[in-house]
């Protein structure tokens, strides 16, 4: 029996057709289809796809067993996802193992920051990997910002709010472009941090999705989890 | 006269499927198609939608009145580009205000690096201008190098390997992952710099095209315009 291939197919930053055309295709042929949500909601990558699956495709949700309910540098947030990703992983594997594709939905692109490639390195060792990549959503909170993002030879800088003050407020003083994720519950943190460093960050909201909004950072006071800081680079332009 | 649109449309890394279901539609039912090209060649954007075109399309090929004879810092090289930029503008946009919508072809993703802002620039104050984000460069080249670019809490820098070599060595020494551009010329001073910063990268050439090649930067000599240089983040990985 020939083994089937797992697909991570990067789905862009939320609106269908920002999905690539062989993005598009796999999505619309797959007869298994896997995607990680946070339990009792349906998820973003499902919701991204919604009217575009098989009649009779085989879905595989995979419910992430914590999110923000233990610390991230507890050991039992590690211990308890890396159990979860092995056992996500070994069903993929059974199902490629038994000459089957999968294709494994992931927002944005698969490899820049996100879940899938925690399945990618579990599944790769053995049975056949492809990775489709994908719009990030910061290329979609830049183009919703109205400006290009890096001019001439500008260093980009791509940083999470999750960074310690201190590193934050450096990182942000010496880049030229910057675009910051994760900020959540960072957002008065990150706030202090553009401010110390001298500059001007805008905050771009659900990028590419209807509800979609520019604001200075410094208007903002809560973010969704959807939401990403620019800072937009001013290098040559002829 | 209602005014016709410039669309900034994003074509990709290089593959004409690896382009947004909202770029295919566009570039399939464009009467007017602009793209920037080296005078006498094809140009890569020109090729990526090889075959797309509708029969009646009215092609726009910009030329670049210069690229490497004259130095970046000489000042008649950006009068040159100025002025040329203003010429294409100014044919954009008298198309625009003669009701006509127009498709600007841009590799990549159109305000990441790239040509298509300095029009951008030019043109949005006068007609409408709409973006397509386009799946980048560089995400085509960590996915063909088979290792995830960013983890966890990973700082990721784009940085142009025209920096000075000090500051490339710094740029290098000080991030997580890290994604050089613009190599070409400048790839003796970009193995020097990783070497001196101790750190590993790869050099991933023709990304997501037929001749896309994988190698470890020190065993490369010459670099193609389409290199792009990694180092692979080593974050959080439960």
């Amino acid at each position: 029996m020939t083994c089937g291939t797992v697909h991570g197919v990067g789905l862009g930053p939320g609106s269908a057709d920002l999905m690539s055309v062989r993005a598009d295709r796999l999505v619309r042929s797959a007869r298994h289809v896997a995607y990680f949500r946070k339990a009792g909601k349906q998820g973003q990558a499902r919701r991204i796809v919604d009217g575009m699956l098989r009649a009779d495709v085989v879905e595989y949700p995979m419910d992430y067993p914590v999110t923000t309910e233990i610390p991230l540098h507890d050991p039992r947030y590690a211990q308890s996802l890396s159990g979860f990703y092995e056992t996500c992983a070994a069903h993929l594997r059974a199902l490629a193992e038994g000459g089957e594709d999968v294709v494994v939905l992931a927002e944005g692109d698969p490899f820049f920051y996100g879940s899938f490639m925690h399945l990618y390195t579990r599944l790769s060792p053995h049975v056949p990997v492809r990775v489709v990549p994908g719009i990030t959503g910061m290329a979609a909170a830049w183009a919703a910002s109205g400006q290009p993002i890096t001019w001439g030879d500008d260093v980009l800088t791509v940083a999470p709010a999750t960074l310690p003050e201190g590193e934050l407020t450096r990182r942000i003083a010496e880049t030229d472009a910057l675009v910051v994720m994760k900020i959540g519950q960072n957002l008065a943190k990150l706030k202090r941090a553009v401010a110390a460093a001298g500059r001007q960050a805008v905050l771009v909201e659900f990028a590419a999705m209807p509800e979609e909004r520019v604001r200075p950072l410094e208007d903002v006071d809560s973010a969704p989890y959807f939401s990403i800081a620019l800072i937009h680079g001013q290098g040559r332009r002829p």
